[in-house]
């Protein structure tokens, strides 16, 4: 049973920040885009009278092209900015003047950016609702709700009660969460599961990786948080390793070096799982796709319904798609 | 009630110039735009058999984006280049070939290019209705008709009979009609309504910013134009000032000076009113957003309207939206 | 009669070169296209539980719009990359990598890259169909399609049984096969149809314009090929002139020479007919637009119906749009 009333609280809201889902919401949102992943209906008209803008100053086709995706198969229109040398941005333009604009246009704006203000920037005359695709080092919460859909189908009793100790994950985060977006939303909706996450090793070679805001998220969670530069040395200990394609390392994004890579060779346990957000470079190996590790196909097949599991539930249309008896 | 036997002037028709529209057409299509803002249906098919290639050789976040807008919440398809750089221009391609090319992919075509002559190239061999979205520094047609809608709304007794003398409009234009595309098309139209326009004041460096075309349109006019370069002093004259982010100055674009800015210290009329086509830059502050000066977020509201208006004209749909006792 | 059951062969299929077509096949999907041409409805949702992704890391309005337009056209939705330089590829991603993002994202994917591999690589992680809509130097079957297609309505008879020898075709064609994708894709073609097409003439400069591979199917083939540098003296003999906007000259692509270049002036049998792919240069004058030469606007016009033809049969979605009694 998919719990609307807890849905209901995403009604016509923006989302800036991993930090707005709680467990039950998570948990709710990655029950709804289950449902929408098994039950890929023919022809759904559920958004048909919505327009999405994806605003993507910074260029990614993935996050574009997988939230309209998600978006024209309920029946939604997109229109789109797929570089940010094709609109007014160029000449200098406000993002709240842009925000303005995009009222008059869409019922809803993603928007991906290479600084962190302009999302803030952006909701100043905005009246419709703002996803975050991605903003500068901030946060990219949808990419976040994504893993975590990806590791709640791997592994569903981590949504529920506490499992035995044994079973607890050990979740290795290789980069900056400090820095880096899409490990800074990881690690904010791994700390959401107390009872199952028994200890998070991230993996940098800055000497603080997390910063003053996450410090201070870390110290408030039950889990236990170290930091390590051995990763090869760890592999054993490791239920699930997060990875980036680049690392940030205090001056700037580099590409991980080779003891931060990993590969068929690599001395990970039987079943220990990888997620990696890609695009990837050189530090998964292609050895790793035909293995049993390899969740992080999973993890980006499931990013165009969590997506749509966000739009629907934002749109307030459920309802429209999922039957009553499985609603409650 | 909205004229049917008027807007049907459009039908199947190109819009290149705002000098294509009489009082008596402007006024209907506003009044089919305002039916369509206040009324916006849940889902609309009007053109769901219809394309529209948004041809953008040179970029235009708004405007394109408007367009695309106006054509979706309709149920019509769109088809677009957001950038020169993405299309055979850049290797060289002639215009009315490009004309050619977009008869066997849409119904009509909305464009903008830096080149004035463009458009007239690429109707040669067109047999499809063409928009101009702004061509060079010739016309920009649906940016003077969001103006205007704009104007129409805020004072709609503009449109019928002459209004008391103390009632009729004093309007300042800031920039060169003879060289700017939304200057020139939005005084097109001001000589529309000489009953009620009671004086334009052109606020202007350059020494003839009207041009031969636009003198000789002027000078058959019984509304009186006078050339200023002090727009500060005559701002307690003026009921509504256009302006625009850049300035044509003889030898090229630039930002307007500081005695060309506006801001919440300038000495406007209580109920004056300013015109942006945005985005703009620092010749309007943006302290004049929550005053009752600000009409450009109005006039930006209303462009996909207005556009979707004209849209629907074109492809005579008008019917198909509006119930009959509405229409005449 | 259209025969599904030859059609049949598309169902699911992907399409990366013209090889993949024998006679009968190509003659169906034409017929299917001339069905779609002539019967234009007003409405079809044949295709709309269905997202193509249009993936052109190298920009191509002609092949992408088309293909959107024909997608559209049907009911169907599209997601687009228009150009690489808005994509992770930028960013050196892997094109399996790519393929696998599709999976996701659409449920077949149209791609164009300037690199030949680039699109075998994609598949390799692909479940999707994809077609091929130019790769490098190798292939743009659908362009060829078009070819054939706009020959093909010219002259049907073309197409079945034996016409008398006097009536059969001497082709020639401008550009190296060898190194020219369009060219390649239009002579492969052209071998379907040894009954009929009595002859065909290379026009290049280059000492060996087939090369290897397109040699050996050549010298398999009964219809006569030889190479001339004659363009001229030759136009008395063809019936059919292929053209191309850029010639490969051995050492990269040029504009062709003036003895390659033909207009009004060229000394053509009145019934001849010339084929382009358009964009085109120099090398064909818009004199011969309004002639009876001028095949290459029907072979335009018509890409977009015989792509369309093509989603359909892929899709196997032929018997929701043509009527019973006219399939077979």
């Amino acid at each position: 049973m998919i719990q609307t009333k807890v849905l209901d609280r995403l009604r016509n809201s923006s989302v800036l920040s991993a930090a707005q889902f709680d467990k039950e919401l998570l948990c709710e949102l990655t029950k709804l885009a289950a449902y929408l992943q098994l039950h890929r209906f023919p022809v759904v008209h559920a958004l048909e009278d919505k327009i999405m803008a994806a605003a993507f100053f910074e260029p990614s086709t993935r996050t574009r092209l997988s939230f309209e995706s998600a978006m024209l198969s309920v029946g939604g229109k997109t229109i789109s900015v797929a570089d940010a040398k094709t609109t007014g941005v160029a000449k200098g333009e406000s993002m709240r003047d842009i925000g303005q604009m995009f009222n008059s246009y869409a019922d809803i704006v993603v928007v991906r950016h290479t600084e962190q203000r302009a999302v803030a920037d952006l909701t100043e005359y905005l009246r419709i609702p703002l996803v975050n695709g991605g903003n500068g080092s901030d946060e990219h919460p949808t990419q976040a709700l994504a893993d975590w859909y990806a590791l709640l189908k791997w592994r569903p009793e981590i949504a529920y009660g506490q499992i035995p100790e044994k079973f607890r994950l050990n979740i290795g985060i290789i980069g900056t969460p400090g820095n880096m977006r899409t490990v800074k939303s990881f690690l904010t909706l791994a700390l959401l599961f107390p009872e199952n996450v028994n200890h998070i090793t991230i993996f940098s070679e800055m000497a603080d990786p997390l910063g003053a805001e996450l410090r201070e998220m870390c110290n408030g969670s039950p889990i236990g948080i170290n930091f390590s530069r051995d990763l090869q040395g760890s592999l054993e200990y490791l239920d699930v390793v997060y990875m980036n394609a680049i690392a940030y390392l205090g001056d700037g994004y580099r590409f991980f070096g080779e003891e931060f890579q990993l590969s068929a060779k690599s001395k990970l346990k039987d079943d220990t799982v990888i997620l990696h957000p890609l695009a990837r470079g050189d530090e998964l190996s292609t050895d790793l796709d035909e293995t049993q590790h390899n969740l992080y196909f999973n993890q980006a097949d499931g990013a165009v319904w969590i997506r749509q599991a966000l739009l629907l539930a934002i749109f307030d249309r459920v309802r429209n798609i999922v039957p009553d008896n499985l609603l409650n």
